[in-house]
């Protein structure tokens, strides 16, 4: 029953599941100051990059992750202007963002810039907008980025980050999050990846205390398929300023001026279906 | 990065990829006249049971499943007292069903009584509901049975079977659908789990296209997480005999008098957005 070496495997030890794809080739390793980057080419998903050991992306399943990291927040925001990407080194989010006439600039800061060399060469695809007049990519600290960010200047925040294991750890802290609220406008917006449901309650449950803490007065978790991912279900977690996260630009989206392959506003309203579990243990852990 | 013998695996052949359980022993293990049937007791998943080598139930996770083909379907029927399942020996789908206090009757027909059996002895929680007196059980050939049911006897048709691989075949055919419709009253309505929206459009393509062929005048699909299945996304197909899969009863769905796991009326109506290109490869098949 076990898998021979054609398979790259990534195991989760929280349920103890793994996930697996047949591989053809590694066509790309690379140790940078900051992790380790391998981009293989699968059977049957195109290419995979793979971070330290944890799936990143894949050509034929990633259109679901940034759709749902850009378009949900973009539409929920009364009309951002002013967007920053912290993580998302692989461009596709940006690539999303781009999409929306109304952001004049988004700035994109991934620590490392090995993430977005691989991507050039293996996903060109999702750097399509790299040369966006509107678009500013920083290869440096995303935490001190915020920091240093003036008070009240974005309209939107999406973090884009890997696991809260290594580099990405500091992106799931208190600390972080006053930055980014201390950097939006009044009616801003923060999003971040938060995990699985089934298997990683904890984070999503760190994540909505962490914008709490950090005084965001609305929060609201989004469901979406995350197919190359432990246990296939994924979570995102806005955070309003000031804004409620479940009031979105419903018509707009409906009449959005570009194409997607999972987004729609009837997806967006359902992502926001909380399952009942989720429901209950949220109300258990955050009293009215 | 091979996995050694202390996991189970699956390999799914249309995007190869795998799904691995870290298991501690092997409980169960028999061949009946049909099929394979394991069960393992996982490190994370609780129990988990393989027919011929694909993943069924695990205690983690079936909740997820068994709501989302009992639920909707019995929300969407304005009445439904009349219930059949094709399948489901594991009994999880007939629990649910057998929460509608208004449903008088759920005959459950599986070919396999050793389905039912390792479920009574590793899944006694989803055998609950078998001593219902409304419950009956039914160990045959389901095909057989739907032919020979009485012409407008059903209000419901719910067909939980395996992959349309080896005995769960047939139930993927025109043949079995026009006696479904012929079974099913006025006004009733059939579903039947159509696997994963991005490794298997093929298959949901084909039950729509046997609906539509066997008499069905209105199809829907609904999509669901199911993390032990490859993808971890997964469909269901709904087909109405004169009433539209779309609409549901939401007042009854949202008082509803019995708890759940996952779904809600949200979850209902969250399960029928339909992605974008699931939509676009709909209009392509299916031109209005």
């Amino acid at each position: 029953m076990g898998l021979d070496d054609s398979w790259f495997t990534e195991v989760d030890d929280d349920i103890k599941t793994a996930w697996s794809a047949k591989i053809r080739a590694k066509v790309y390793d690379r140790q940078t100051p900051y992790q380790h980057i391998e981009v293989f080419e699968t059977e049957g998903l195109g290419y995979l990059m793979v971070i330290d050991g944890f799936t990143m992306v894949s050509t034929l399943e990633n259109f679901l992750y940034h759709e749902m990291m850009a378009h949900p927040v973009l539409f929920t925001h009364q009309a951002p202007r002013q967007v920053a990407i912290i993580g998302g080194g692989d461009c596709g989010t940006l690539r999303e963002v781009m999409r929306h006439p109304g952001v004049e600039h988004c700035v994109q800061i991934d620590i490392d810039e090995g993430v977005t060399e691989a991507a050039r060469r293996f996903f060109p695809e999702l750097c399509e907008a790299n040369d966006d007049p509107r678009a500013e990519l920083l290869f440096q600290d995303g935490i001190q980025w915020m920091k240093d960010a003036a008070p009240e200047s974005l309209d939107v925040i999406i973090v884009d980050s890997t696991d809260p294991i290594g580099p990405g750890e500091v992106l799931f802290t208190p600390t972080f999050y006053r930055a980014c609220h201390r950097a939006l406008r009044p009616g801003g917006l923060i999003v971040q990846q938060s995990e699985s449901p089934l298997a990683h309650m904890h984070i999503l449950q760190r994540v909505r205390r962490g914008y709490r803490e950090a005084g965001f007065d609305a929060v609201e978790t989004l469901f979406f398929p995350q197919p190359i991912y432990p246990t296939g279900w994924w979570s995102a977690t806005l955070g309003g300023k000031g804004q409620n996260p479940r009031e979105f630009r419903e018509t707009d989206a409906r009449n959005k001026p570009f194409a997607t392959r999972y987004y729609n506003a009837d997806i967006h309203r359902g992502a926001l279906a909380q399952p009942e579990f989720f429901r209950e243990a949220m109300e258990k852990a955050e009293p009215a």
